[in-house]
């Protein structure tokens, strides 16, 4: 009927919890950066910058800058929990396909995870609440 | 009656949306980064490490570790648009702080803010959104 208005969405932001992991995997802040290097990589992902940090005793904090945007992770493995940040732009890569190489190799016991549109920002929806294993 | 189970939240997520912003501010990255510092100092932040980059022919992106999480802004000058994530743990820093502090430099003609906790995550809500002039 005409009138439609058809906004284009500049990003897609999933906001990833991840439950159950293991202390002495999500607080090797070097096993952490590799991941999420090689699962933006295979995304197909430019990285333009990265900056990765051990605090003591025990978390880590990575932040890693991407032409399409970023990705994050913080970690509590006192609490085996871990929040992951996946901001992509354009339709070239797929935030997915980072997420599911992440947890293959961190295999938390649960995850959940939050999509949303950004730019506008459309409503939230969790997309996945899974037990792993 | 009892039984009541408090889950304590390890960090909050201000997922920020900037519209109407003028190409010029959001196309500097050297004002970028100085005001996000600036913001990071002034609300008590502790910053690791930080990673700015400009597009050509614009846009810029740029990531911020902070011991509290992390502070990220990409930019879009030509449609007038800047995405900000401010994700804080701990109750020593305030993200609206540094929220608050970001748009009166960068001025957009309209803002929207939506909260959420991380660890675990809460149901998003859309906290603010404003026409600033």
């Amino acid at each position: 009927m005409g009138g439609e208005i058809r906004i284009v969405q500049l990003g897609k932001h999933l906001l990833v919890e991840l439950f159950g992991c293991k202390p002495e995997i999500i607080d090797n802040e070097k096993f952490l950066e590799k991941i999420l290097v090689e699962g933006l990589l295979e995304a197909g992902s430019k990285i333009l910058g990265k900056f990765f940090y051990k605090f003591q005793p025990q978390g880590v904090t990575g932040v890693i800058a991407i032409a399409e945007s970023h990705l994050t992770i913080h970690t509590w493995p006192e609490k085996g929990y871990a929040a992951l940040d996946i901001f992509t732009c354009g339709s070239r890569m797929d935030p997915w396909k980072v997420y599911k190489r992440i947890i293959g190799e961190i295999k938390p016991n649960a995850a959940k995870v939050l999509e949303l549109g950004r730019g506008p920002l459309t409503k939230p929806k969790i997309v996945e609440e899974i037990l792993v294993r």
